[in-house]
């Protein structure tokens, strides 16, 4: 999918995108990134909202996986299971969350599971920036489930 | 302050609490409880939002803080630093989060450090229910630094 049919499915199918003004940037296989501005954002310190940098960098993650099952002709149901994050230092503008791919061989085997026994796991990092510092690190393992043909 | 005060603090400065519906309910010394609407928090799976899940605990976790450190005469600037959140089951009513303190010899001691250096931490859980079963169980580490007199 382009990052516009990406913005697109999100605000249709989860209405609190649209409210975090969240738009998807950047598709790429192995990498996607989305952001959005800083008013709706903000929060009592003049920064960002730690709420809405959880949000940013779960749905650069979900994306990222929901695209990529895809872009391997395995569509599947994606949800997050378990996430951590740390917010390392105040973010002052508007919030833009980049999420990768992990390692290939991490790839390989959710990509295995995925084929083999129709669900798959798979950790996906992401980061917001403070200028060329990064402000929050997440670290989100999310759970593909085979779309039934 | 009171549930009412709480809510109307949280719309004025963070405006995602308003696209989230969020409204604290509860709001008692150790314990407090917010909730929003399903409809505003809803995802592609008709169920509640990962995302917005995460918001409605770490609110009511900071809130919890926020307030608590008001009634001990020690207002302070409260900010989250860490937050690890686990979905176990999908959530599809109304969210409901509660946060509650923590073990008495952890509150004293993030009171003492408060008092004694202007600066504490504070681990705060937080659940949401699906009926009687927790949907998620959240756990965040904010930092209080207390209001210049």
């Amino acid at each position: 999918m382009t990052a516009a049919e990406l913005t697109t499915l999100l605000h249709q199918e989860i209405p609190l995108s649209q409210a975090l003004g969240l738009a998807v940037e950047m598709a790429e296989p192995n990498r996607l990134r989305v952001s959005g501005p800083f008013d709706a954002n903000r929060n009592l310190h003049g920064t960002v909202f730690a709420g809405s940098i959880y949000c940013f960098a779960t749905l650069a993650g979900w994306s990222l996986v929901h695209d990529y099952c895809r872009r391997q002709q395995l569509p599947a149901s994606v949800v997050l299971r378990h996430a951590d994050i740390r917010y390392l230092r105040p973010l002052t503008g508007a919030p833009v969350a980049e999420a990768w791919l992990p390692e290939p061989e991490d790839v390989e085997q959710f990509l295995h599971s995925l084929r083999s026994k129709g669900r798959g796991r798979l950790l996906v990092p992401a980061e917001l920036k403070e200028g060329e510092q990064v402000a929050a690190k997440f670290l989100g393992e999310y759970v593909a489930v085979r779309a039934e043909h």
